[in-house]
């Protein structure tokens, strides 16, 4: 198919597929003139999970092309397959680093120490989401917000019982190339629905709870 | 304090400092001369929240001031309280809709209204939330990861199980202002937590079940 047609079947602007082109996160389509390339049905998927890493999962351009080219590789790196795909995803979802290193972040660097030995998990001094979890304490102490700190381990325990879940997803999947897409999916797209399920159960239970019997809605912001 | 303490307080610069004034988000100091105003701790506390909104929850400038304005307003809308509050972080919170209304938006369209009824949720049209759950499970679709959709459940009965949590720390909050501050720690600052926690947890998971005895570390991609 033509430019016009992949961009439609996408629905990704032709000059942001001219783009991803460039940058060389989605291959050339064969030359069938010099100024015309015909495409296929791998570059629609392509354009898919381009847009997918960046609306729904916020990641960055250069965080999308972080992940694609290491899907792209096929690479295992140092260790096994997946461990190297989480990796490259989680570095490529690093929240920004609040810089005030101050008594807070000191005392909840303690806290997180503290947590994870609590529920034996293992994780690397390097791994990103670490210092994100410092971060959120830290502001949470800062703001004097204590009760939520208390739901740390309620939070926890969730995100262990999940993650075993995706886990299993993962080994059940016998390509070595699906296993590696069934991380980055996982990862990314599992925070978006999480999220997104979260907010819904927030609404129905704040309506059920604080106000029993009244007819109330969730209503836009006037 | 003068501008410049303030500023070494918060970690917030100066320009900054000045935008949110500017905007209305913090309040105008006590005037000591034509150009200098004095500040005090309220100054500092709503910097770091301003901050925690805008770093940590990913909310836009726009979206935490819709948030601020709420929290000062003191104002319970229609519905009572917590229901305004939660209507205002969520509606700031709002991702970005894939515009693509295509079958895969149909479908997932009717999954998320049958999800919402076998878990007995009661949520209006009109919450973003909704929304943005059918983008994602739209795009899992078109991807054909059918498999991370069998996932969907347990997700909400995980954000069921920590919606409780939540309502019950807002409800044992005595102050009206708490409770809607406690919305938006839970909202925002909760989703910040629970990423971190299920990237540590995936880690821990990963390097076990799938390098058992192996000596493996999640890396940063080279």
């Amino acid at each position: 198919m033509r430019m016009s047609e992949l961009s439609g079947r996408s629905g990704v602007p032709i000059p942001t597929i001219r783009f991803y082109l460039r940058e060389g996160m989605l291959a050339a389509g064969e030359l069938t003139s010099p100024n015309q390339g015909s495409y296929d049905e791998s570059h629609v998927r392509r354009l898919k999970l381009i847009r997918a890493l960046i609306d729904i999962g916020g990641l960055s351009v250069a965080g999308a092309r972080a992940v694609l080219d290491h899907l792209d590789s096929g690479d295992d790196g140092d260790g096994p397959g997946e461990l190297a795909t989480l990796g490259v995803v989680q570095f490529a979802l690093t929240a920004r680093r609040d810089p005030t290193a101050d008594e807070a972040v000191r005392t909840a660097t303690e806290m997180v120490e503290q947590l994870l030995e609590r529920h034996g998990w293992q994780v690397c001094g390097a791994n990103p989401a670490r210092d994100s979890l410092v971060d959120v304490v830290a502001v949470l102490s800062r703001l004097g917000q204590h009760d939520v700190l208390g739901l740390l381990d309620g939070y926890a325990r969730a995100a262990q019982e999940l993650a075993e879940r995706e886990v299993r997803l993962v080994q059940d999947r016998q390509a070595i190339e699906d296993r590696a897409e069934g991380v980055v999916m996982v990862s990314v797209l599992g925070d978006a629905l999480l999220a997104a399920l979260r907010r819904l159960a927030q609404e129905n239970l704040i309506a059920a709870r604080l106000a029993p019997g009244r007819d109330v809605a969730l209503t836009a912001p006037h």
